[in-house]
């Protein structure tokens, strides 16, 4: 392989889960693409690079100031996300809350405490009409972690503090499910 | 999501078997490398557009006018592919072939001919010291097609032409083999 198609695999390789074998049909097809396909290619690169910045109320992603989800919705829940990422899972939902990106969770392992996180900025949005702050961090121990930190500093306030319910995912099979999933679900069984 | 985001997620999606999902976390893996990340990623892309041509003798890829196999290995045996990436394939089992890449299968429905594809510079390499061409398209039917093509040119000049064989996979589940492929197997059952 020539040295050119190996440093583009290499690149490759650096997006999430891209093995060996998938980098380099990225490659390939790198290399078969029209220019224009590739000028809109690199331009796309460059523009996200370019314009997209931090909302200034939620801190989702964004390429104005306010982004499109704080300037236009108006719900009195907050849903409290580690990362923009998980607000498209969300929205992929039919809830239609307010979001809050903590941009990272707290992990003493790594350092990052709670200065390091957006939850200063929380704060100050619960003075408005808030009801209700779901905390939709992930369930693993950092995860729970910061949402018990930050629910600590919520529940003071009189606001409702809840969190996403774990247990065996809709479709899948118990025989498979590992053992935490199921000893959570059936210590969080619901009555029928 | 803000537009360039979604573009960005788009462009990603142009690579072979790229859905939303997976785009989508490419995207924001772009937004959070480093400058200096995404400057080598782009130079990759461009280095590989500007650097990379067909070797003059088999038609892999190359930085150079004769690839890196074709003026170094000594080889009786020449194996015909379809595409570049399937030398990087073969070149991952024990077999040290020359190579000849066709750039493509005689497809009628997408009016590729005969012409289309390298075959008569396969042709002209033959008057040389080779012993035997191996076929390795793919085993469908464009891919058979275009090895039984070929060949019924090569044979008559006393060359011994071989294919790929065909059947259950290695380490695979007779269970779940495909009607096809077994059939296969079955027709081409080998003596113990």
């Amino acid at each position: 392989m020539t040295n050119s198609i190996k440093k583009l695999i290499n690149r490759f390789r650096k997006l999430p889960s891209v093995g060996q074998k998938t980098a380099e049909r990225y490659a390939f097809s790198i290399i078969s693409m029209s220019d224009d396909e590739i000028e809109e290619f690199l331009s796309a690169v460059r523009e996200v690079r370019e314009n997209v910045k931090f909302c200034s109320v939620c801190g989702n992603f964004t390429d104005v100031t306010v982004c499109d989800i704080c300037s236009k919705r108006e719900s009195d829940i907050i849903t409290v996300v580690a990362y923009p990422k998980d607000i498209v899972a969300i929205e992929k939902t039919h809830l239609r809350t307010s979001y809050h990106v903590l941009h990272g969770v707290l992990s003493p392992l790594e350092g990052r405490g709670p200065e390091e996180l957006r939850i200063k900025e929380l704060l100050e949005r619960l003075y408005g009409d808030v009801s209700e702050v779901i905390i939709a961090t992930n369930p693993d121990i950092e995860g729970e972690a910061t949402a018990m930190y930050i629910a600590k500093l919520i529940k003071p306030q009189g606001i409702k503090v809840t969190r996403l319910a774990q247990g065996i995912s809709m479709g899948s099979d118990i025989e498979y499910a590992d053992e935490a999933t199921l000893s959570r679900a059936l210590e969080t069984r619901v009555l029928l």
